[in-house]
């Protein structure tokens, strides 16, 4: 069995603990919280311990599923933990995954421990697509799309606005541009071609939602480089939308071999829940750093350097015999 | 440079020769024929030898691509071949692969040598998406489904029906089928439900064109369990179908993580050149092949033992900050 610790209990750590329930060759040693542990109510019969126990654990736990935030928890935490854990995590600001990668790999080097990052799907998955179709059609060009699906960063910049309640945001491929990549034409798509923007807003009461509207539409980064719909819906809708964590996308290689001869590729994700959807690609990651950290392997692993065989709880000859 | 040698001509050798020649970290030391050197025309300008001549090369070949046929090429061969060189191979008899994948395994070790099997997109590409989803998803079934295109087998079935001149069979997915596993709904398909079969023929001259289309549609293995159509045309019309290569498929892995919450995962591909693309995913595994011997790997490997970034020629840093 692979004694697995959960490190975070928000909708990932719900979904993480949801996967190692249902993973036959995992047993969870203990969710970790900076909450008070005795407030936490799990989805499943787990122990619950305060993150300060956490390090009275070393020697107990042979992978540590980190499901903490991009922004600052992981950044500023999965360094200390490696000293003394091998860690998982969903680490997915793209621009500093090679920052991130580098401190990463000189801590598990130094304590002889193993760490995969950027777990999920985008980075994850869409990445295996996009760095495998890329090596096998090098005479080509991919695209990635993303939704149905809320994008928090812009639902955040949408409630930062003064006079807004609250606030979500659709980020949603547009028809035209999924047909044109699957037509084999590889377009030149700009921004604006690609994804559209659609926003459920609540405002508080007495605002100018004109105001508001024309704020959003034109917010730089965010909003002005695309075709942006505003719906002025109520606080209880918003919050009812909320619930739902559903996410997706495609991600399209389409090459060449001859002058006559395209190819297209596409792989696509409806989920109905983002995290919990996440939460099993980084359990059946930890799965692969348990084993490869048992075969000696330390450092810091990427899903380009981790053989597929390792995610599965199967043997080999049950791979290639079934699966192959 | 990675040095290969590409042993046999036919359409997959070709398909190789072309994806050898658009990768820049590999030169091509000779394309090695049963035929009579002098014979063949290449596609690109590749030095020709005969077959009999490949061992004399031992030493200056990091990798033999191997386009020879399942049936009786590969097995009568690959092992021979693999006491002086490293190889890989396109094996897609699945029913026999444990058996050739131990064969070959052992050989590879007494000899110091590495192979890669059953290399293209089923087996192949499509053995990675059922494995690495069922990881993802464990509490999931998946589908693969192939065409539209041409399967060899049931083409070479109708030939042999006394009085038919020539003949072609397309395997064709049934929308109905694709659209029910695209619902989520998880449904059991019999063969007859997953794939249709269209037939093409030439019969010669008065020969009773009922009567072998009946034997076509009762045909155990073949065509019994599955809705035919015979459609009956000149041998100048199947001769232009038999010169189109196109291919395809899906594989889907649809799952779900609580009794609320499924995903759809959807893969697939549309191939112009079957052959051509399943030459390019070997080329692309013939760099992993020769990446992990010099790392001092040996054995036999499939699909799922090899770390992706293996088969791109761009270093490690660089894919991680362009596609991850």
């Amino acid at each position: 069995m692979i004694k697995v610790g959960i490190v975070g209990y928000g909708n990932l750590g719900r979904g993480v603990c949801l996967a190692v329930d249902k993973a036959k060759d995992m047993e969870c040693v203990g969710v970790f919280t900076r909450r008070a542990p005795e407030s936490l109510k799990l989805a499943v019969d787990f122990p619950v311990y305060s993150i300060h126990d956490l390090r009275n654990f070393k020697g107990e736990i042979d992978v540590l599923l980190l499901c903490g935030g991009s922004a600052t928890d992981l950044p500023n935490t999965t360094a200390e933990l490696l000293k003394d854990f091998n860690t998982v995590d969903s680490f997915d600001t793209h621009a500093k995954i090679p920052e991130y990668f580098a401190k990463l790999d000189r801590v598990a080097k130094e304590n002889g421990t193993l760490s995969a990052i950027s777990i999920g799907w985008d980075p994850g998955l869409f990445s295996i697509m996009r760095m495998l179709l890329g090596a096998v059609l090098p005479d080509g060009k991919d695209y990635t799309f993303w939704g149905k699906g809320v994008s928090q960063g812009h639902s955040d910049a949408i409630r930062r606005i003064k006079g807004v309640k609250n606030g979500i945001q659709y980020t949603i491929p547009k028809d035209e541009a999924l047909e044109s990549v699957r037509s084999g034409l590889n377009p030149n798509l700009s921004t604006r071609e690609k994804h559209l923007r659609e926003c459920f807003v609540a405002v508080e009461d007495g605002e100018d939602k004109q105001e508001i509207e024309s704020q959003i539409k034109n917010m730089p980064n965010y909003f002005a480089d695309y075709d942006t719909i505003v719906n002025f819906v109520t606080d209880e809708e918003v919050k009812e939308m909320q619930k739902k964590l559903s996410h997706g996308g495609f991600v399209f290689r389409s090459g060449k071999t001859t002058e006559e001869n395209s190819h297209l590729v596409e792989f696509s994700l409806k989920l109905d829940s983002n995290p919990e959807f996440t939460a099993s690609v980084l359990t059946a990651y930890a799965r692969a750093v348990a084993r490869l950290k048992k075969e000696g392997k330390t450092g810091c692993l990427t899903v380009f350097d981790i053989p597929l065989s390792y995610l599965s709880p199967n043997p080999n000859e049950f791979l290639r015999e079934h699966l192959l």
